[in-house]
This record gives structure tokens, sequence and C-alpha cells, in this order.
């Protein structure tokens, strides 16, 4: 494992379980996870990236949609729970980004729920792929990716 | 393919994709399918096994919570769009049930976005998985399961 | 009460009130009744005027936010419970459409929830106020206008 | 005006605008603004009072739903906007709270949106109205009263 991997490979925020998060059954309803995680990747942009979120989508006109996603509900989270929210890259594509994502207890470490998710980068003009934009490429590499120790290391 | 899979193995709504549907990108915030398919769920036990998803729920203290998940997103719905959400059972476990779940466009068929849903039957109370509730074993089997054509059919 | 106020004055759907729409108390979240009203809204425009509104917003660029609103929440609504959201229109100004919502129980004429809002029909490049549109106004007045009874009637 | 008003008479946090929050218009969703507030109120009860929401509603089954509010939407908050929510008690009865809430841009100062919102304490078995509990009467009395100046101040 190389000092880029684990020095700033993941990103995360903590996050309070909301009254507005939850269902009847008293416990986060789970399309609130893709909520949360969406705020996550904007944070990450903004702030792990340094890209600017806003004004990636609003000036720049580039989307970052959710292709594909995979993903395990295995605790639930309650109302007033802290939890972590984490990210950290699997594969940066000339076109798509895979995001790694785990929700967790702040306190008991507990994973409650983990994803798989693909993100493709799109002009919001046609909705088409376009290629991830070089200075969100370069700092993703720069800071997230995991690269091969080199063989002198 | 037996007839019982050609008759009422899958259920199915036709839904209009609304403004509070839609993110800035002026299209369908991704989570918003997942609220979607579970009013579809819903209908479902309402209407296609006749259990009353209030009264499983509310008075009989059973949850349907998402245990796992797999979606792809294909193409876009946009506001106005009329879609058909439909779902049909791939497994019916003791304590779960595998849904297969797609967005249609109404008009033009198109695929929006599909998923493979896992659901399991819990104990609102305690949160911990339980058997599936025999008269909802008994419907879905009844309409909503594939089988095997017999040898001498 | 002229014919035209007894004859169309209100528009009106029904609803089920579902998971998705209740809180941790069991009950409507209360934000979610604004959305609930913001989809008849959208019905109304459709429907009630034969406007359009997919047109009115993307095509034409015409947004009808809310500029003001009180509301008075009387009675809970529970997961399962049908409801009639209904609306009628109290003032047309040049640039403002002034409803009266009700949500009453569908099967015990319940009042649940009522509201006075105000909507402004806005330029959605500027945010500016503008006219309410011209197609718009005619069928409002046509359909959902009290009009004094003349004295000859 | 007295010491109690300038120091503590109102609750602030500062929350950033998110994609999730906006509509097809690019600007707040405004069913999204009580959201907002929903959670401001939460954090008040938690940080401002020292109470305990979770525990206020989960282990003493009390709830807080609104009966009434009246807002003005002043200006548009659009995604990547930071903005300060505030909230003021202006009336404290025997069942019930009345706030005044504020979102003003954190950079601008510009008022985007104002409520007045009147809480009623219920218990969540009944739904019915009771007492505001002691401990929540005595924090709002001790922090978030307005107080005449007595007379020999």
């Amino acid at each position: 494992m190389s000092a880029q991997e684990a020095n700033g490979a993941s990103f995360s925020r903590e996050r309070l379980i909301r009254f507005s998060d939850c269902d009847p059954a008293g416990i986060v309803f789970y399309p609130q996870y893709f909520v949360m995680f969406n705020g996550l990747v904007e944070d990450w942009v903004d702030e792990g990236l340094g890209i600017g979120f806003r004004r990636l989508v609003i000036e720049r006109g580039v989307g970052l949609p959710t292709v594909r996603l995979e993903a395990d509900f295995r605790a639930v989270s309650q109302m007033g729970d802290r939890v972590v929210l984490s990210l950290a890259v699997e594969r940066l594509g000339s076109r798509s980004i895979t995001l790694n994502a785990r929700c967790t207890g702040a306190q008991d470490g507990e994973l409650r729920m983990q994803m798989r998710q693909v993100l493709v980068s799109t002009s919001l003009q046609s909705h088409q792929a376009v290629e991830v934009p070089a200075d969100m490429r370069a700092a993703i590499e720069r800071r997230f990716t995991r690269r091969p120790v080199p063989d002198n290391a």
C-alpha cells in the first residue's frame, strides 16, 4: 500500500440523522442515504478536490449523474444518530468515476450502509457523456487515486 | 415460458414525472426513483397481493426494508414525462423477496432505469428479520412466481 | 352564488398518503403537504386550465414560485389515508394568482389542512415577475373565477 | 431592550444550499425551506435548549407538530449559496410555541424567506396537545424569551 493510499485516499464528513431523514419505522428511509451521499459528493468536489461544485454545474455546465449503483444496507440508522459518510475513488475512467462510499456510526463504527457508485461526467445541455474535466481529473489523481507502490519503494 | 409467467408475473403502474421529482439539471433526481418504486411496492402489496400495506405495517408491525439493491440508469426522465414503473418477483426466500423493477417511458417504451432489489421482512419492533407473512407468501406464489412448466404440460 | 362558482370553481384530485410522505410520528411530515399541493397545481395547469405545465415551464420559461403562504394544520393524516386535495382561485392579479387550497379526508370529509398561497408568474431566466400568460389568464377567468351574478340574471 | 433580548434571543445556524434542495428552476424548491427549518428546530432543542431532540421525541414521546404558519418568500436562494437560518421565540403558550424564523444570505445578509410558525406540544401516542414540558419551558424562558426591563433596571 502506497503512502497516497493511506493519506487522503478517502474523504469523509460527519452528519446527524434528522427527523426528516426517517420514515414511520423511525429509521432512515433508504432513498435518503442517496441524498446524503449526493451531498457528500458535493462537499468532496468543493473541499476535497477544490473544484467548486456550483461552478462545475452552473457555470461549466457539467453534471455528474449516477449510471450504476450497488448498495448494501447492513444496519439501521435512527433519528439522532451521528454517522460518518465517506467515499474513496475505486476507478477513474475517461468519462466516469467509480466511488466506494460508506456510512458508519460515528460512535460505534458500525457499518450501516455501503455502496459502489458509478458517476459519469455529462454535458448538462445534451445529457451526453463528456471527458472528466482536466482539473477534476488532476485533483483526483493527485489526492484520491490509489497508486501501485513503485518497484523501488 | 409458462402461462403463469405471461399472465400476472409483473405488476405495473403509470406515473407522471413531476417538478418535485427533478433536479436543477431538469431530470429526475436519482434518489427519487427509489421513492417512486417504494410507492410501487405499496401499490403492489395493496392491489397486486391484496394484503393491505397500511395494515401490514401499522397493525401487523411488519416492515419491508431494502437490504440490497443494484440499479442501472440508462436514460434520463424529464419533468412531464409519463413513465411506467413495473416489478416482478425474481426470488421468494423464507425472509426475503427479490424484485426486478423497471422504469420505462410510457410513450416510447425506452428503458430509463432498472434495478434488482432485495427486501427483507422484519419486525418493526426489533428491526430483526422474520418470516415473510404466510398470506403474503401465498399471494406472491399464486400470482407473481414464475413456475416451471410441468413435464406433462 | 353564481353558476360559474358552483360549476368548476374548484379543482380537486384524490391522493393516497404514502409511507414516504410520513415521519417517525407516523403522520404526514408537514412540508410534504406543500409537495402534494405543488403536484396539484401541476395537474390544475395541465388538466384544469389545459395549458401544459411542462410546456409552460420548459418551453415558455415561465415559473410559478410561491411568494406568500398561510397554512393551518387541523388534523393529522396517516399512511394509507386517502385524501382529497382541492384548490380554488381567490384572486387573479396581473402578475399573481392567489389560491385557496384544502386537504380533506376522502372518507370522512374531515379538514386536515388548508392554505392560502400566492403564486407569482416569473421569467425563469431573470426570476423577475412577469404578466400571467394570456392563455392562462383566459382559462382561469373562464373556469375558475367567481363572478358576480349580473343584475339581470 | 433588555440584556436577555440582546444576548441569546435568537438561535442560528449556517447551511449550504445543496443540489438536492433545488428544483428545475435552479432555486430552492420552497417546501425544502420547511425541511431546513425543521432541522433548525432540532438543533435549537438540542443545542439551544439543551433538551435532546431525540430523547424528547423517542423516549419522552413528545412531538412538536406545526399547527399554523405564515411564510413570505422574498428572494431566491440558489445551489451553492450559504444561508443563515435563525429563529426567535415570539410567544410561549401553555401548549404552544410561536417562532419567528428567517433565512438570509450569509454573504449579503439579504432576506430570502421569513416565517411565523406555531408549534404545538403533543403526545405522540394520542396526537393530542399536552403542556410544553417543564424543562423545555424553563430553558426557553431562561434563554429565548424577551422580557420587559424591570422598572428599577
